[in-house]
C-alpha cells in the first residue's frame, strides 16, 4: 500500500549518457482528483529512447522537460478514484503520467486498456506506442508490400521487434541488426526474421555492409532505422531503386556530447530515386484503432509475440533508462512500480 | 556545310574539375543511315550538370561513358536523310546523340519537336529534359502546394528557374539561391521570385540559414536542391512539419576529389517527419506529354521565362562544360555547334 506518490523529477541536463545526478527522487502526498478528473494508481511505466531527446533543451516535436519537473512516460495502473462518469474504479488505463507513483486527469489524458488475457504492461509496447510506430512506420511511410527486401536496425527492440514480425506476415524478406548473439537467436529463432547481423561483429562500416550484402541478395526495399550513426551509414549503399528509408530513432546520437561528422548520404538517395522520411507516431493518432485492433489479434493468434525488459521499483527507473541508452535491454524496457 | 562529323570523346577520367586533357576532338565520315534509320545534323547540344557524373566508373543509374567514347547529350538538329516512314528530310528532332555534329537511329531514338516561333534550342531547357525535371521536381516529388514556402538552389539555372517560376504560378512564396548580384536581379525582377539570396555573400553556414530564415518568416515547405554540399546543410534547419526535400542535384560535390564529410541530417527529417526523395527525371518519361503540353502554353503566354548561356562552336562544348561546372553560365548552357 503507497501512502505517498514518489516522482522522478529532472535534476539536471545530462551532457553524454544520464547518470545519478540526472534525477532526483521526490515524495509528495498523493494528489486528490478535482471535479470530472480520474485518479490512476501506476503499475507499469514504459521506458522509451524518445525520452532522452526531452531531457535537452533543443527545438524538437515537442517542448522539453523543465528542471525540477517530472519526467515524461506513458503508465498502466488502475483507476482508484473517480469523479468523471467515464471511468469508474477498478477500470485499467494507460496515460502519460509520467515517472511517478499516482497520475491524474481529464478522460482526455488517458484511455482504457483491455488486454484480456494478456500482461497489461503491453499496453506501453506492442500493444501501445511502440507497435503503433512499428504498424504506421512499416506500412504508410515504409510502404512495405509483399517481395520486399526489409532492414531493421534494434531488431529486438519494443519497435524493431514488431516492424520486423509485420514485415514477415506481409511477405517481406526480414534482415535484423542487433548487438548481440542472443538478440540474434532470438529475432531469428523466435520471431523468424530470415536473418540477422551482429553490428559489433562488424570491424567498420564496410564489413556491416558486407554482412548485409550477403544476407540481401536482392538488395534492400525498406530501411526502418532506429540508430542513426554508422549503421545508417552501412545501409544506405545497398538501398534499391525507390527505396524508402523510415527514420524512426537514432539512439546512437542521443548520447553524444559533439556531433558526428559523417559522409555525405544524398547522392545514394538521388542515385535510387529512394525517399526518406521521419516518422513520429502521434501523426497517426486518429488511425490507433485501426493499429491497436490487428495488433492485438496477431499477439492473441501467435503472429506476433514479445519479450519484456522488466526493471522492479520507481526508483530504479533511472538505471533502466541508462540500460536501454547502452542497449543492454533485451525486449521493450518497462519498469514494474512496486512490487507489491 | 560540313563535310565529316566532328565528335568530342572522353579522353580521361578527370579527378575534381575537367580540363583540356578529358576531351579529345575526333574528325570522322558522316555515317549512313542503315535501313529504318535516320541522320539528323545537329544545331544544338546541351550541357548539363548530369554529365559530369556519367565521366566517372562508378555505380549509378546508368553505365558511365568509356574511354574513347562519344560523350552523351542531347542534342537538337535537322533530319537530312532518312529511311523510316515515320521521319522525313526537314524535320526538326531531339535525341541523345551527345556531342557531336550528326546522330543516327531509330525512330525511339529521337522526339519531333514543334516549338514553333521559339528557339529550337529550347527543347533542350525549358521545353525538355531540365523543363520536365522542375515540373515533376516540384510537383510531384515536392508536392508544392499554394501556400508552400519553396527554396530552390541554382535559382537560375536551367532548372532552376523553372521551378521558381511554376511555383510562383502556383501560389508558393518562392525564394532562391543563387552565386551572383545579376542572377539574383534576374530571378527576382525579371522571373517574379519574392527574394534570393546570395550565398557567396554568407561567410558560412550559420550565415545562409539566417539569411534564409529571414526571407522566409513562415519556414520552409519545399527544398528543391539542384547544388547539396553546406547550402544543403544551411537550409535544413528551417525546414517546417512534413517538409519536402527534393534531391535533383548536388553540383557542389561533382569535382571534388575526396568525399566531404558533413554533420549529419537525419535528425531534422525525424523531428520534422520530413521526406526527402532523389529525382530522376526519366521516371517520368510517359508523362512527358503532359509536361511539355503545359510548359509550351506557359512559355507562349509570358508565364515562364528563359535564358540561354551559349557557348559557339562544338569544339568550344569542353570550356562551356567547365563553366557550367563552375557556375559562370548564366541560364541553360547550350552549345551552338557550328557558326554557319
Amino acid at each position: 500500500m503507497r501512502n505517498s506518490n514518489r516522482r522522478i523529477v529532472l535534476a539536471e541536463r545530462p551532457v553524454g549518457m544520464p547518470d545519478e545526478t540526472t534525477f532526483r527522487l521526490e515524495e509528495n502526498p498523493i494528489p486528490e482528483p478535482g471535479p470530472g478528473e480520474i485518479l490512476m494508481r501506476a503499475d507499469w511505466l514504459s521506458l522509451d529512447p524518445y525520452m532522452r531527446g526531452r531531457m535537452i533543451d533543443t527545438p524538437s516535436y515537442v517542448p522539453p522537460v523543465q528542471i525540477g519537473e517530472v519526467m515524461v512516460g506513458a503508465t498502466v495502473g488502475e483507476v482508484i478514484k473517480s469523479n468523471n462518469p467515464a471511468f469508474k474504479e477498478g477500470d485499467w488505463v494507460e496515460g502519460r503520467f509520467g515517472w511517478q507513483d499516482f497520475g491524474i486527469g481529464g478522460p482526455a489524458d488517458m484511455r482504457k486498456i483491455d488486454t484480456g488475457d494478456l500482461p497489461k504492461s503491453l499496453a506501453l509496447g506492442t500493444l501501445g506506442m511502440p507497435g503503433n510506430t512499428a504498424y504506421f512506420g512499416l506500412l504508410d511511410v515504409g510502404e512495405a508490400r509483399v517481395g520486399d527486401t526489409v532492414v531493421v536496425s534494434a531488431a529486438s527492440g519494443a519497435v524493431g521487434a514488431v516492424v520486423g514480425q509485420i514485415a514477415k506476415a506481409s511477405g517481406c524478406h526480414v534482415v535484423g541488426i542487433a548487438g548481440s548473439q542472443e538478440k540474434i537467436d532470438y529475432v531469428t529463432k523466435e520471431l523468424g526474421f530470415d536473418a540477422c547481423i551482429n553490428y559489433k561483429d562488424c570491424a567498420d562500416t564496410n564489413a556491416l555492409t558486407k554482412a548485409l550484402n550477403d544476407a540481401c541478395p536482392d538488395g534492400i526495399d525498406v530501411f526502418f532505422d532506429n540508430v542513426g550513426g554508422w549503421v545508417f551509414d552501412a545501409v544506405l549503399p545497398l538501398i534499391n531503386i525507390r527505396a524508402r528509408v523510415v527514420i524512426c530513432g537514432m539512439i546512437s546520437q542521443y548520447n553524444l556530447t559533439a556531433p558526428e561528422m559523417a559522409p555525405r548520404t544524398t547522392r545514394h538517395f538521388l542515385v535510387k530515386r529512394a525517399k526518406m522520411q521521419g516518422l513520429i507516431v502521434f501523426d497517426f493518432e486518429s488511425r490507433y484503432p485501426e493499429s491497436l485492433e490487428r495488433l492485438t489479434r496477431w499477439v492473441k493468434n501467435g503472429d506476433i509475440k514479445y519479450k519484456e525488459d522488466i526493471t522492479t521499483g520507481l526508483e530504479n527507473a533511472p538505471a533502466g533508462f541508462t540500460r536501454l541508452m547502452e542497449g543492454k535491454n533485451f525486449g521493450k524496457a518497462v519498469v514494474k512500480i512496486t512490487s507489491d
